[in-house]
């Protein structure tokens, strides 16, 4: 391409509203033009990006054994009300009714058609296992669309099914899915993490979010640098200290605290390491039979507690947080004071993290008004606790994988892969026949990619003060020439033409700056856009045969033989 | 690919309200399923066709210069406010409010938008000659969808839009196109013709709908056989006969013919031919003074008036056609038996058609319940008539070109290129400064394809008893390998897999049928879904170093020697 045939329209401003680097410097360098809130032109410029993404997902899929569809953006209500997904969605879910008065949503996802139509199609074992995706625009109507392409309101989607006679058979296309996005995102030229999700209900390795790592990502993930262990900070386990609890060595002591409620404050006034200091949290959980559990929750003071894994402590059940009126009532204390020592266990339940569970000689409160305790040690002071993981994990946690120790990082989610189980597939009855010719509901896995939210996560992963930085196999072009005179200097527009027509046509994806600019303006506007490789030719380096070459991110430019150009950008261009 | 890998569903039997041949075929071969009236999933088999109909569109319009880019399908209502075209659109218009009550619209074509994006980022005439396009979801919300993907709500549209410093440059853009659109349809491998349109008020050459020619199309269209001239039947210029009047032979009588009021009862009773005889209709055109001006329009009587055409009658203006008592009141007569002679032409305008005016000894209405006359000549019986063109043309007509004699076929409209001028530049103000730095409106041209409507057309024009014809660039796959026991001979086995990869290792696009089906059906499978080249493996002719070939329109099959058979389907793709 050359831009003169090209449509280029950077700025030198973005846009007041722009909230975050991708989207000022999409908007900046011409990717994205706003047309409403949420909702963006793709240029030329930025639609070679965004079609490149798109391709390499194709690619993938179709190398994977899926097969591509398309299915109706535009899709009957009926089928959301089978599924019961119609009434609970909420606003977010475009409804409108046709001149017919028949009800219809925008679909922002496709089970329900897709589940409708294998129903229609596949009658036998025979005909499974099957994997139909689509690469298709959707909507969703977000109350406040923002982040640019990252959070749009009309975006492009991958969104893969599959379906399966079995959960094993299930599980075994979960595991190429999982390989294959990691091909995708790696092909890409990403830093990505597969993180372990919080499925809910359905629990178990049942689903991963792919996360391209960049600062400003919304998502904490917890990973192991020496492994590939990595998951949703409220996800990932918190494993017991590696070192046994300490004997004690202190006696217990009740000391006044007037008016230190919090542990800081109680860390400062105490002067002690807040890490001795254990935090009391009071939780009740509404019984069946319509009476109250009251139970205590012991946290190291400065973790995080969790609630999705306090959830999960059967004996505790669903839970609220206790009142302050429910404290004193049942401690004879105000909260910021009350602690598990001397209560009685028959009214209180006790749980403790496995972290507080290896502390002795700690501080807690002394369910007095005003007053700690410090020296406390379990088995001594008070019984032993039962013990669970109810944190979050904190850099420099152990690794669950034994590892290594944990760090964290932030990730912005562009792809999920989930084993729906029969969810759909029962709602919808798309059932099969058995070998033994017994109906049999068929289990499902869906697996989606935000391929435009990539476009934005990857600028978000790469850029700096002069714009964007995109890998080769992405970028709007993997190789700009930028020729000094080319409308001046008949030596350099030979040399220009020529170099541009041997990258051609050798497929490399290059294009020619033949504008009639400063070479400033060119060199800014190629920094801006992204391009990876700059080749510069001018006169005084073509007397000594030389071009002047500058990767994207390299701090100088380096001369390269003219003979030798077309050899390292090839073998550049292969490496990325 | 392999058949065993893909998701085959064919069918017996179209479903029963499926109305057209390529929306039986299309929903028996499993390219598409039906989600609710005009809306349908494209599957595997039928995408693999809409793909290669997108990217021949795609190369094309990348090659003529043209620049991709894609804009939202959901479209701010208050760009269609300020193009004044809103109110206009009608229930076709699929409109809604987001959850902050703003209007919506989804956009069934995009020259707001585009208008929009271009008036922001074009600010001087160095910017241009630009064309921009998209391939695009399109939504209309027709009142009766039908005739499956071809008049269908949700569908796949090419739409593209270049702007220009003047109506020059648009004339050269607009022959580009012509040009290009040409070139698409000949690499889609199908008949097609570009014909001229009416444009209503812009007129002139400033619009051609490409159609493809098949007989169930809706539109006719008049060509000539001899020459690229085509033009729809309204828009077709009716030419003089090319032989001279006759000289009056017969003297003008008088005729009793009660009760024959119609043309061809008034040619049987009086045993001539129709094409002697010239009726009358009576017209009347409202005046701005408030009056009415009566007038006469004479064709033969076997030839069609074409409104549009006498709508062009300066003398005439816009008219309707007149009352029984309107008639009554000016003529005396009952329609019927009214004729152009002894009218009071200070009162009643005649306009004759072309052909009318080179008739001689003719017969018509005699301006008296129950008679006509006969030996009518003009300027002796009546004053010579003004002459204008005011019927449809009919096959054996003259070419306009001169070129030939007309044709008359069915086609379907699948691709339309228009000078827009500058309707919505004014509208949306979009101006450039000129070399003089003098602010003008840009002129604009439009082009649509309608992608996946070429598939229905494709399948209209392609087909037999069997199933679908389709031309092998865009076919869902070029050959199919058809093995007879590959589940049981070795031989045939290792003869079909060594084939595959050889076809594949050429990029040729070729399917195995691996299932463990009859032959039977195999053939049928591969014949209804419209694959142009069949290779039958067998065990039988393996002995000799034979395969069966058939092309899908052969009568027969042909044996060709193992070793030939890869260069004769390369020859016979490359020659498609």
């Amino acid at each position: 391409m050359r831009t003169s045939q090209f449509f280029f329209t950077t700025l030198k401003e973005a846009p007041a509203d722009a909230e975050v680097i991708s989207q000022k410097m999409m908007l900046r360098a011409g990717y994205i033009k706003r047309a409403a809130a949420g909702i963006y032109t793709w240029m030329p410029l930025g639609l070679r990006v965004l079609r490149k993404v798109e391709n390499i997902v194709r690619e993938e899929m179709n190398a994977a054994g899926a097969l591509e569809l398309l299915m109706p953006a535009v899709q009957p209500f009926e089928l959301w009300e089978e599924s019961g997904r119609g009434p609970a969605y909420g606003p977010e879910l475009l409804r409108f009714k046709d001149r017919h008065q028949r009800d219809f949503v925008i679909g922002p996802t496709h089970e329900e058609v897709i589940t409708d139509v294998v129903r229609r199609d596949v009658k036998s074992y025979r005909q499974l296992p099957i994997h139909l995706y689509q690469i298709q625009t959707k909507f969703r109507d977000e109350i406040r669309p923002r982040f640019g392409v990252m959070r749009g309101r009309e975006f492009l989607m991958k969104d893969g099914y599959s379906f399966h006679t079995s959960f094993d058979d299930l599980v075994r296309e979960y595991g190429n899915m999982y390989a294959t996005y990691s091909r995708i995102f790696t092909r890409l030229g990403l830093k990505f993490r597969a993180v372990a999700a919080d499925t809910g209900s359905i629990g178990g390795d049942g689903s991963h979010e792919f996360h391209v790592l960049a600062d400003s990502g919304e998502d904490d993930i917890a990973f192991c640098p020496d492994s590939d262990y990595a998951a949703n900070v409220e996800l990932a386990e918190a494993v017991a200290p590696a070192s046994p609890r300490a004997v004690a060595g202190k006696a217990m002591e009740k000391i006044a605290t007037p008016g230190k409620m919090a542990c800081a404050d109680v860390a400062a006034f105490l002067a002690v390491d807040i890490r001795n200091i254990v935090k009391t949290i009071a939780v009740v959980s509404e019984q069946e039979d319509g009476g109250k559990k009251f139970a205590l929750l012991l946290l190291r003071a400065d973790h995080e507690m969790n609630e999705i894994k306090a959830g999960k402590i059967g004996a505790l059940g669903t839970f609220r947080f206790a009142s302050d009126s429910e404290v004193q009532e049942t401690l004879g204390c105000i909260p910021g004071f009350i602690g598990p020592v001397a209560v009685d266990r028959e009214k209180v339940a006790i749980f403790a993290d496995r972290t507080v569970a290896a502390m002795s000689d700690f501080v807690c409160g002394a369910n007095e008004a005003g007053f700690h305790l410090s020296g406390v040690n379990f088995g001594r002071d008070l019984p032993e606790p039962e013990v669970f993981d109810i944190r979050n994990v904190v850099a420099g946690d152990p690794s669950p994988d034994g590892k290594g120790t944990l760090e964290i990082c932030r990730g912005i989610e562009v792809g999920h892969i989930f084993q729906l189980r029969t969810k759909y597939a029962k709602a919808l009855n798309c059932a099969f026949l058995d070998e033994q010719g017994k109906s049999q509901i068929m289990e499902m896995g869906c697996y989606g990619i935000g391929v435009s939210r990539i476009v934005g996560a990857a600028i978000e992963q790469g850029n700096d003060e002069k714009g964007i930085i995109l890998p080769p196999a992405i970028a709007p072009f993997a190789v700009c020439i930028v020729p000094m005179g080319y409308h001046k200097s008949e030596a350099v527009k030979a040399a220009a033409d020529q170099l541009y027509a041997e990258l051609k046509q050798l497929g490399i994806d290059v294009v020619l700056d033949d504008r009639n600019e400063r070479p400033g303006v060119m060199f800014a506007d190629m920094e801006l856009i992204g391009i990876p490789h700059r080749v510069v030719i001018g006169e005084r380096g073509l007397k000594d045969g030389q071009f002047e070459y500058k990767g994207r991110t390299d701090a100088e430019a380096t001369m390269v033989a003219q003979g030798e150009i077309v050899g390292m950008l090839q073998g550049k261009l292969c490496a990325a």
